[in-house]
């Protein structure tokens, strides 16, 4: 089942760039995995901002939010999702690479 | 270069329901032949409304213009296009399967 | 997998008073039967407003478009949906009462 | 009475964990009381974010009032509240379980 | 048990002058019952637009919703209402002229 | 001369529960004080929220606006006022109590 | 007492430019009766928008929407009026010249 | 050329009422300084709001932005403009008194 | 002094292709000729939508209002304009080619 | 390949004079670089706010992003962009000045 999410990441002024950048380091291994194991379909900068477009494939809802509300940089994320259904005018059940052409990456 | 795109579509009251099928079914193909080219990465439907999120892959602002304005029913559409950039985290250069892959379908 | 949704029903203005009694004993047929399913496990009027908040039980986002889709008003409808996940200080695992203590009804 | 409400909790930057996790019990054990006394008909997570849609039976306004802004986190949080009444397609006088089902949780 | 109104009425730009006066005949009545039976407390026009701010007192959601849906011009009209609960800082029980008051306008 | 006014108040978070105290009697004092005058013709809690709606009655902007600058707690208030005219279907010239019913208040 | 106007006109599409005509000449009259009487103390065009931003004298809210809903236009027009108050940094008690001034224009 | 301005004031908690004092002593006399010009055709406060409307008249945008920006208090507004061109309707090229009129004040 | 504008366009739906294509080559006309004379520096289509971005230079308000409001496509356009003034970091006075450089186009 | 940015600008109350002064200067180098290059083809102030609009000619949305978030002041700034596509009505390739026009200033 598959959600488009909008997560947008604002970190508190006074967060030193050291803590910045430990929870930039965890987020990329936290993501990183999820890609691996096809939970986490693809991902994107959107253009000119902290912020990212992904797409999750989950069974559930609790696995959404607590893969969500798992993420390190989570405190400082506004997310959106957007639940997104087969669309009768396409051609292939999944447009996306699977985990297997994945694992090694 | 990857867009993330929403569409959302509204008919006029007065069209009857053999023009919008018609619409629809050159929809269909219109679509079908930008997801075999590759050009269309992927097209879902956003649950509960008449419209979808889709992602395209072109080369100009003007190629991506002329592919949505191209749409059969681009005149009863509302479009909004976000540029995506590569993410940090992202651990594929392409998330999406190939227009070879594609190609048979 | 729950989902909150919100219908508002907006009615073309040279639509009949038939019509739409029409429309609406077959919205009323099709809603009863959902949630005599369980399938919808709640609908409330929202004061003041021709709208809806209700709840869905489904399996799937595909499942869930089905079913949206398929009300008979569905095309003078704007829906939005919200997924719901549990809520950590929720005592029961399901707040509502059963598709067989409905099957009666 | 049903009212629908939206609770979207934002702590304080400067809030230390254990502040945080005192509140979470505080609430948890008054959200529990509301439920089992059938005040709170249900309460979910909204996915992603740190929010939740809960319903309310109250007999007042006042009541009402009094319950949302006696729970420990309403300091930190926005609250929306909707009325609902009786769908003319519900097919029960309640959807939920009642406070008698919920006593011994 | 006090509700805010608002009410914006917008006629279809076909409605014959002799209809709409039609309208406001019927809604004045009704509206003029509301007030004196004590049901509507107060009803006042928003300066520049065509548009209502009243406020209602009713036992129930269901009765507030068949009162508003009963308005002859409910069909053109969109609105939206707010709970209020007594303020902390309230002199009075009740700030409107009674029922009694108004029984011989 | 009526206006409608919505306030919100949000203090620092910084600020100690016993300053909060402190504007808050002083706030009460204000408020009855128009109200016993007649100038504040109503008051009320929006549910859910640290926010009221309430009704002033005046001869000038500029006595309205030295009114509501002067609350004690106006530094923290967002306020939003909409003048209110006489209603077509309005039974009453007023339908408020009097100042002298509330003097003894 | 001053308020600011804006106003936006939007006339039906069905409506012959004939009909406009004779609206905008109805409308320039009454425009500038007002202005000449000192009530309007002002109106300019909105750059590039079918709007104007105006500035009204009046003594009453009764007054002031007896003059704006007796516009020409008004049923084409969507009203939005603010209340203004004395500046403190004002050098002047009045900026705008006076109806006898304007008299004789 | 004129342009009408909305300015909000927010001041940052920590500043203390001396410093406001000083900003808004520095404030007045920037203002009025501007008026006496004829730059600053008139000044109004927002009623129930620490914010102004206000109409300048000037010969270039570079100009409007350096007047803009060099208020005292500039870093702490939120400033928008509206072009505003000659209404069609207008009796007078000026509605305002002229910098003559108030070089005295 | 420079405007950026921003205009969406919405043909009615009962109007013919032909009549659709006569305003559009007329819009060419008038376009091109704001081009060539220097007053509209640059235009561009927004990508997926009826609408455009373009940038005029223009001597007063009154100019720009009676250009806008000459396009012949004006009826169906909402404009919203933006004025620019000189940015500290420009390196240029202008950014834009001359009309003597499109003269000849 | 043209994009439109609006960049906003919120420096923290707490940055001191000096900070600001140094980001000012490293932005104008920053930006005066770009423009030398053609890669921003334009930048203005948007009169009264601190934000500009300005147009970036690049070659890929990588290539954007890496220089929207090397701008020295892009931690403090809101940044949306817009693709902007051939107008059909523009009688230009480009409106904007080269790089070899700006390559000596």
């Amino acid at each position: 089942m598959l959600f488009l999410a909008r997560m947008d990441v604002t970190f508190p002024e006074t967060m030193s760039d050291e803590t910045k950048a430990g929870f930039q380091a965890r987020e990329k291994e936290y993501s990183g995995d999820l890609q691996r194991r096809g939970v986490m379909k693809g991902i994107w900068r959107i253009v000119g901002e902290y912020a990212n477009h992904s797409v999750f494939d989950v069974d559930s809802h609790d696995e959404l939010h607590a893969i969500l509300s798992g993420f390190p940089m989570f405190p400082y994320m506004k997310v959106r999702v957007t639940p997104l259904a087969t669309h009768p005018n396409a051609i292939a059940e999944d447009f996306f690479t699977t985990a297997e052409d994945r694992a090694a990456l």
